[in-house]
């Protein structure tokens, strides 16, 4: 089993590969190969009986993909991206990253003859977007406010056609938005959402830049971690007729992640949250739906969090490890 | 008013430069300029005090529509495509004048700062696909199972990005099957829903490639055209969150078009349509859905036919004219 990661440095990348060491084994089969592909070479975790390669290639460049194709892997995960809020400020970056490097992955894929390659793609709740039902489905249209949703999107169209037509057999999960997310803010529209339990948990400040009132659909990052390898495993059979859906999420307000912020941390952790509404911020992740029927995924074995309190704890004894 | 068209020589095109000229005026400004772009030079049709300017150019090459954008036409009609057959047969074809050249346009708008330029672009029933509602309406996801639908589909994003983004006044009309279209079948999937009424009215043979409960969503020439001249007129301000939707077709059975054929021409005119079965062409156009409730194009004043008979009498009095 040979395993390539693109966005392997970043932070679901990087826990992506601890879990996969850790379990051994991916489909039934030994992982004897790992592939991790970043614009930064890598950090080298070495494992016994496990080859190892660690790229710094920029993959819009073209060609740039070239070594990890000819090695013909078995799973790729595509999770490199450019986040909504760069993409949004950069629209020729977001296209090359977001789409064109998409793009040039399948058509690797297809010039390789990796039909049995099993690409795993990551897109986004962002990918949602204007005027929406109370709570949408499968089958709700893809409407995206913000660049990188619309990125994500025709990525979506692209990686559903390439597997339709046998050059790849390829999944695209939606992101539910992360929390909480260790290290520092990033350009992501909703760093906030991390940053507000993350900061005053480590005795720091944090700014909230929307309305309490304003309703998230989150997943931890050990669930993410959960679903990316769970759909390697998938059985093309069981994919049905388009390869990307919604991972189910938890539906939570600011407000209520503040309340379980103080629940678990007290009122000075609290205080330690100042309110600043940035309307640019509020803008774009405001269109991002909160409330989801998560039918496809939980059919196939998707998995939620159980609740907000569970996720602020696993953040706490990850930390405290 | 500068209007320019590409794939202005094909069958729409024409129509649409026709109706153009007829009208002598869009928005309440009259026509003074028209540029007609298609692979071979477009026909010239002289009318007083319209500039007239038709190029052969191919729309994928970079550049070539430099000619185009630096007159900065105040509508631009993006009609060139690539049709489903074909662009299911050669996915690079389909790629590159389906969507490239409509990326290239986009860009181009941008770069030459055509901001305030109404881009009105064809989309297809063929982007929908896959399990779908009994009944579309206009939050129904595009899970295209086709090439050519998936193109479409992403080139939707595209354009409503780009608007979005103040860079271009996009629009993208999602048209219906078009019957009854003259002259001679081509590269379309849907190409027999014309074939099995014009061959058999004009005395020739056709064959008929799908069951006949299969049911189609339709729209007339005349009605196709009309929704493009009013998409060019429709203000941006109506628009809402997404440029995308889908025409108001008419829907209606292989077996309700056969009947109206009897009905109109008799029992010798449907004795020319021969059935036989395409896995491939049925494949195809089974997969598009036939029932839609199309209330933004009926709010924004897109009109349907009334019913099919209207259609095929429509066809009649063209072709004696």
């Amino acid at each position: 089993m040979h395993i390539a990661i693109t966005g392997a440095a970043g932070f679901l990348g990087q826990r992506l590969v601890h879990q996969l060491l850790e379990r051994g084994e991916l489909n039934g089969q030994a992982i004897r190969q790992l592939t991790l592909i970043d614009q930064a070479e890598p950090p080298a975790i070495e494992r016994e009986g496990v080859e190892l390669r660690c790229l710094a290639l920029d993959i819009s460049e073209p060609g740039a993909l070239e070594p990890l194709l000819e090695a013909r892997p078995d799973v790729i995960y595509h999770l490199a991206a450019v986040v909504s809020s760069a993409a949004e400020a950069d629209l020729d970056l977001g296209m090359r990253v977001n789409f064109d490097a998409t793009r040039a992955l399948l058509e690797g894929c297809r010039a390789h003859g990796l039909s049995g390659t099993r690409l795993v793609m990551a897109s986004s709740v962002a990918a949602y977007g204007g005027e929406l039902p109370e709570v949408l489905d499968d089958m709700t249209a893809l409407h995206p406010q913000n660049s990188y949703g619309a990125q994500k999107a025709m990525g979506e169209l692209l990686v559903n056609d390439y597997s339709r037509r046998g050059l790849v057999d390829g999944l695209v999960l939606r992101l539910p938005t992360i929390v909480i997310r260790p290290g520092r803010p990033n350009a992501a529209a909703s760093s906030f959402a991390s940053s507000i339990l993350r900061e005053p948990l480590n005795g720091e400040q944090a700014i909230c830049p929307v309305p309490t009132e304003l309703e998230l659909f989150v997943m931890s990052p050990a669930r993410v971690v959960e679903a990316l390898v769970h759909g390697a495993e998938v059985p093309a059979s069981a994919l049905g007729d388009f390869r990307a859906f919604m991972l189910p999420g938890l539906t939570v307000s600011v407000a209520e992640m503040l309340d379980t912020l103080r629940e678990v941390a007290g009122e000075s952790a609290l205080a330690r949250v100042r309110h600043e509404p940035d309307a640019r911020i509020e803008a774009i992740v405001g269109s991002w739906p909160a409330r989801f029927s998560n039918e496809r995924a939980r059919q196939l074995g998707f998995r939620s969090d159980r609740n907000f309190g569970d996720i602020v704890q696993a953040f706490l004894s990850e930390v405290s490890r």
